[in-house]
């Protein structure tokens, strides 16, 4: 199998079969697993689907001791693209986007999707250079989310956020030296783009300039800075607030 | 050297010798690796601190390749644990704790390590069996701040909560099926701890039972949860936000 087309996990390969968006060739289980709790959710799903899969001798599995697959591995079809100009003309009014600017770490852009697809946002923009690609270690660190959510690859940040703005979206950079902290930004009835910048070098000159908001997460200790996945969470989940907390004040 | 007495990577080298908290008895440099920018800084720093340096043929780093090195790799001692009894007879009066109830991913521990140091947390609480141990990779994905903040070793949890309630300290557990919004509670002008659970299994029934407060983080899609470090940050930094808010609006 091409290590490009598997997926691994107990949450991944479960949710992956829930979401039904993906081509599921086959799934492999070692023999030596225990099949209690979710494997057995995923094989009886398997069953309801009518997808093939195999009970193997753990060594079969040993070629995939990078991953840590808990056991399980499904070869699949590659995630599913979402076209951006579809995107943009379709779906809800107010829609919430994520725009991965260098992040390179696949453990990061997999959990940050899954917050997103927690949080209910729209979309995942993923520049098609400089940044970590959808890959098993994305799926896996994401749980499954990737199928849950409009993935986006585009060649250009640059004349995406230029697209976005004609279409009325505001866009919120993050960086440590930004105006405003991120709590004081309204995020209701609106919609926006938040750029999240790479591990090293956060969001490049270039898009800070183009947004309309630069904000910081405050730190409380003289110490450098967040891992880019809990910020964007921090972020991220402070808009959920203020969505549930306005509409609970207008009832 | 023993695995268990090595740091490695740029931040993590860079906020150990800031600190000061560690013996750091060497470290090694590849002579492969570029030495501008955070490598500079190190070498800088460890010369200000009388600290041994070498560089070194990429092969002797080589039996470290498990670790994403950067190519910088230190000997030190281990970390210094803080006494939970004198953690609570001493320092400011309101007092904010992390309690790990199972979190077993060691990436997961270092980087609520991370953001309970960048938000003015007081300390951690690690039980000494079901739960990641302070390692490497901790240290790693902590970006060096496990020497900026007390991390408190215990063996019982069930006893540490006990005392931290005859201190004062409301005890708020977090709980997919908790009653109220994580919003929902007033983290200011009170001592309290906050206990996150395992990835699979969350806080113990045990635990939860003794806690005044079991909140909940709201799902806007119908998808399992957020990773524990990214529930970590999301409730740390509401707390962050309450306290800043509600010290300006006091002004």
């Amino acid at each position: 199998m091409d290590k490009n087309s598997i997926i691994y996990g107990k949450n991944t390969i479960f949710e992956t079969l829930l979401s039904d968006k993906r081509q599921i060739n086959k799934i492999f289980i070692s023999k030596s697993v225990n099949t209690d709790g979710k494997i057995q959710e995923i094989i009886d799903l398997a069953r309801i689907k009518g997808i093939v899969f195999q009970f193997v001798p753990k060594e079969k599995l040993a070629k995939y001791s990078e991953f840590p697959h808990q056991g399980i591995i499904a070869q699949v079809s590659p995630v599913k693209y979402t076209n951006f100009e579809e995107f943009l003309t379709t779906g809800s009014e107010h829609k919430k986007l994520i725009i991965l600017d260098g992040v390179e770490d696949p453990h990061n852009v997999g959990s940050i999707i899954r917050t997103a697809v927690c949080a209910g946002y729209d979309g995942i923009i993923i520049p098609s250079r400089r940044n970590a690609q959808i890959n098993a270690t994305v799926e896996k660190s994401s749980a499954g989310a990737v199928n849950h959510i409009a993935i986006i690859q585009v060649n250009s940040l640059s004349n995406t956020i230029e697209k976005l703005k004609k279409h009325n979206y505001w866009i919120i950079a993050t960086d440590a030296k930004g105006k405003d902290n991120y709590f004081d930004i309204d995020y209701c009835n609106m919609s926006f783009a938040l750029i999240m910048g790479g591990e090293e070098t956060g969001v490049s000159k270039n898009n800070l300039n183009k947004s309309d908001f630069i904000v910081k997460i405050p730190m409380l200790r003289n110490f450098n800075s967040l891992n880019v996945s809990n910020a964007a969470s921090v972020i991220i989940y402070e808009s959920v607030r203020q969505w549930l907390q306005s509409s609970n004040d207008s009832v």
